[in-house]
């Protein structure tokens, strides 16, 4: 995969590749990162981005020219996928990001500060893109997420220990809570059946905390997986779970 | 406000800390990011932080011993909040960014890789917080991204510049879209309203473009505005704009 990030803060970008499992993904060839900054197109003698919003208001709104010209510089593979970081946007989750994933590249186009000219959205027909309902105050940290977001659903990317973890919204429903040495610590004890070596009793208690974890934090979840199941066994504990809640 | 990050990987906070607006509140005295490494605090001799999970299964677990005396060395405000980011968190929104500002101090428990002993939530009393329902390498990302959108309604951390853009969410509606120069460009014009001088025009078509946007965009949003909305002038254009669509 090969991600394009049209930002005006490349640095920003390229740092934070530079860690952990991202640059790993990087170093392995499963992934690409490129940055390309409007403000090399310019025309303009002062290296200018962005001009007053007609109309008038305040702040500033970026200009076509600049971003127009770094977007043609990108070369564009048959199966690429171009993002505008937007609020207005449709909201990321766990699906889109397996969705983008089976893409060859995506491109990111990140705002900073201001708003972009409408005629930018329309010139490089992005799909837009919020990954969330709140406000920041660039692309380039959404950007990231969702780089590190998709990244993780590219075959290849995670190792067998790391794909294993982190399955929360896999099947919809929230992650079990997780216990690790020693047995007692500051008085907090882990629950006795992760002690034992029934593992048929342990996957049961999982399942059963995934139910109670995702009724308590997210009835939303909840009731979209119960609506869905048709699985016997965990209708069954469902049930159950139903009556001890 | 002094943002604390308990993070494995402190470089990745402090570099994008080192960028834009958030270097400029940083410097200005609005803002303080300050990071605490549990690796630092392990009392194993080989630094270790995690563990295998009790119960089995892949991956590794975040111990409590690192997290707990990492935490405790942290100055607490008597006004702070202390937040775990976690993909089971209440989902972080606009609302609750202006609601988290008020706040003196917010301390960041950021995981990376794999789970977090359970305990650790339990010991730290720690609010979870997830930024969008989307699985992450670690919670730094998300713990930058509400560091940004957090500062954003701080008192004195925006320009009168940078405030006036970007209200998006401010009344649970969408922005209107921008224009700036030229006139034409590559074959795509600016509406011809934002072109003449007359102000209540133009004011009369952002506001139906918001519901336009809106209505189209984020059908939920749209829905609850038209809802609570009371204002007579904006039911006016609500229903003009509803005929049009």
């Amino acid at each position: 995969m090969r991600f394009d990030v049209v930002t005006l803060f490349p640095d920003m970008i390229n740092q934070a590749c530079s860690h952990s499992i991202i640059a790993r993904g990087i170093d392995s060839g499963v992934i690409e990162v490129n940055t390309f900054n409007p403000r090399d197109y310019t025309k303009d003698k002062h290296k200018k981005v962005d001009d007053t919003p007609f109309g008038g208001g305040a702040g500033m709104v970026l200009m076509c020219q600049p971003y127009f010209d770094c977007f043609d510089a990108i070369d564009k593979d048959a199966d690429s996928e171009v993002i505008i970081l937007s609020p207005q946007g449709e909201v990321f989750n766990q699906q889109l990001s397996m969705e983008l994933a089976k893409k060859k590249q995506i491109v990111f186009i990140c705002g900073h500060y201001e708003g972009f000219d409408e005629r930018i959205k329309q010139y490089t027909k992005a799909r837009e893109v919020s990954i969330g309902d709140y406000v920041l105050t660039g692309g380039e940290l959404p950007a990231l997420c969702m780089i590190d977001s998709i990244s993780r659903n590219i075959e290849g990317f995670l190792g067998k220990m790391d794909s294993a973890h982190f399955d929360s919204f896999s099947d919809g429903l929230l992650e079990y809570p997780q216990y690790t040495k020693p047995r007692e610590y500051c008085g907090l004890e882990v629950p006795e059946v992760l002690l034992g070596g029934n593992h048929q009793e342990i996957a049961k208690w999982r399942r059963k905390q995934q139910f109670i974890v995702t009724y308590k934090k997210r009835r939303d979840l909840f009731d979209n997986f119960k609506k869905n199941c048709n699985n016997k066994y965990d209708i069954k504990l469902l049930n159950e779970v139903l009556k001890e809640l």
